[in-house]
């Protein structure tokens, strides 16, 4: 979220002040112009909609309905839905409002919001951009849109540095049908793969049918040549399965040859959007963040709800975070002058953490430095860094 | 609001599909390319606020309270409104965040929310473009507002045939201030003038002090030469009246001079915003248009909630407005063959209304013309066009 004076203001909501929507907007067009020349046509999508029709997903996905801001329409008397996502309305368009044959390619860019922040973010007010390819289930469409999600982030400023996280839920998802799981066992299996419970999962998961194929899975779901060692011949013969081995296999290969300066790394358990995604999953990080800069995948059969099952895959990202780093270089912490020893740890952390911070020399003051965004100030808890 | 599919969504809200997206997306590029090198700085208002912080204008405009959202903030509890109007959002930004001093231009583009469609459109969710200027309370600030406004109206196309609307509401209030009416006078007469009732308005001001000014006022409300001829001297000596009627008449020879091609108008007793704006007010309309195309006007203090009353002018209009001539551009109707004198009325009757119209020869069927948008069909009702 960009930074701004904000006590007025709900939490995670912000003004963006003319110095930030600068960069926003710019980067607003250079991505939708990218997009553009990719063949992914922009649609605006409404603000509002009857609840049903934005719940496409929600009833897959339980954590959409829930930061969804409900309101009653006063015309209709229907319960209206906020867009919390832009994906389900896409869908709904490739299926019912423009249902073309062949391939769809579209893109958006939005202010969505959520009741409460998603993650480690503070905003609940995204401006999301996204690109969606209908009609293809090929591993091409898949490569295409992590392609175009790089190339989007390249145009960013985004070039160096970045790691990619590949998944295919695939993998579980045919071991689970392999060894014949109930819906419990399969979700009591996902969860432990979430809260990466190695212990629990032995336990639990020497009771299964294929028992030491989940574990395996588990402990070395970031490993696949490990994994494949490891893994039973009969699993490994299992069509899907092996469809969606090679499908990781590939996508990693083909990756690492058009993007050879993006770290790849695998995830073959990363189940965070299991019950909505169906093939590839990726998400990719800048250096030192634990959220995503951009994330998605593949989501066949999305527009079922609107009475057309399409091969589906896109991601999305927020513009907000995409250029919260560029903030960065226009935030300037000013320190006091001083050469205590606690003082000086205080200035080398911050620089360290990528902070531009000057100390003020002699008997400078604050006001000598117009520029400054930022200051360091000792209080009862300690050194703070405070807004001036 | 843009032709679409829309039987799935709420009333007025629609989907804005790839071909219209283009037109709506470059358009709101080149407008705000256009006021940024007129000084006039982007900013990103937030979607949802306090309530609190929404209602600076709707506690002196109770249309506004009526048409905005509410929700509840899951997180603090409190009451949240879904922005209705831009400009609440713009005046909190210069009064409290952003306290500049001297002249402060802003200028913004993002959709609002209506719970009820405002007067004759359609839409619910318009595309809100607007500029703002702050800290200026010169005639040269509104005809710079009024030239800008102008000016994006001809970025959009609108170069021949406007019809601008201008008045003043210090005409109407500084008499009222002459003639110490109450309060529950001032709003019956400003509901007279509003319904342009000239023989109750007749009844109603012959027991007023200056009854025959404020008669003549709301007679003469378009002809100001003949106004001002009508009036007693002693309002026309009345200071504020002075100044307010100095004003329009300077605005309207400046306007003339910059914008030749432009018809003015004026109407003294327009006070639709009558409780909201504090002087000069345009509102501009294309040909055969009830509704403006853009309107705006002076509203000193509006500030004043945020803790900073500053003089203030500015203007607005819908994007999705602006460009729906363009939109007729690719509507094509299509009517049946056939020589019935009341299908040949039909026919011309929509040519005149400037729809395009391809009559159909001989024994061709709709499927004849690919392009066609639009289909003339007889139906209980009488010929209806229906969309294809």
């Amino acid at each position: 979220m960009p930074i701004s004076e904000t006590w007025l203001l709900p939490d995670g909501v912000a003004d963006v002040l003319p110095e930030q929507a600068q960069i926003i907007e710019r980067l607003r067009r250079q991505a939708l112009d990218f997009l553009a020349q990719r063949g992914y046509q922009l649609v605006y999508t409404p603000f509002i909609e009857y609840l049903e029709s934005l719940s496409s997903l929600s009833a897959l996905n339980h954590d959409l309905d829930l930061v969804t801001f409900k309101i009653i329409d006063q015309i209709s008397g229907r319960l209206l839905g906020v867009r919390a996502d832009m994906t389900p309305q896409v869908a709904r368009i490739d299926a019912h409002v423009r249902p073309i044959a062949g391939v769809a390619r579209y893109c958006y860019a939005g202010t969505i919001l959520h009741t409460k922040p998603q993650g480690l973010t503070a905003s609940r007010a995204p401006l999301q951009l996204g690109a969606e390819l209908y009609g293809h289930d090929s591993l091409d469409a898949d490569l295409e849109m992590i392609d175009t999600m790089l190339g989007v982030l390249a145009v960013a400023g985004y070039q160096q540095g970045l790691h990619l996280d590949l998944g295919h839920v695939g993998l579980f998802r045919s071991l689970v049908k392999l060894a014949g799981l109930s819906k419990d066992q399969e979700l009591a299996l996902s969860d432990l793969y979430q809260r990466k419970a190695l212990p629990e999962l032995k336990d639990y998961t020497a009771q299964l049918a294929f028992g030491a194929d989940f574990y395996e899975l588990g402990r070395l779901s970031g490993d696949l040549q490990s994994l494949i060692t490891a893994l039973s011949p009969q699993t490994l013969q299992d069509a899907d399965f092996n469809y969606a081995l090679d499908s990781l296999q590939t996508a990693i290969a083909q990756i690492q040859i058009r993007w050879p300066q993006v770290q790849v790394g695998i995830d073959v358990v990363e189940l965070r959007s299991y019950h909505y995604h169906t093939g590839l999953m990726f998400a990719v990080y800048a250096p030192n963040h634990a959220m995503p800069l951009a994330q998605g995948g593949r989501y066949d059969g999305i527009g079922e709800h609107f009475g057309r099952a399409r091969p589906a895959t896109g991601f999305s990202c927020d513009l907000y975070k995409l250029v919260a780093d560029q903030y960065k270089d226009v935030e300037l912490i000013v320190a006091p002058a001083g050469r205590e020893q606690q003082l000086q740890t205080e200035i080398s952390t911050l620089r360290e953490q990528g902070h531009h911070v000057i100390q003020l020399l002699g008997e400078d003051q604050l006001t000598s430095v117009p520029q400054a965004t930022h200051q360091l100030r000792y209080t009862e808890q300690g050194w703070k860094v405070e807004k001036i």
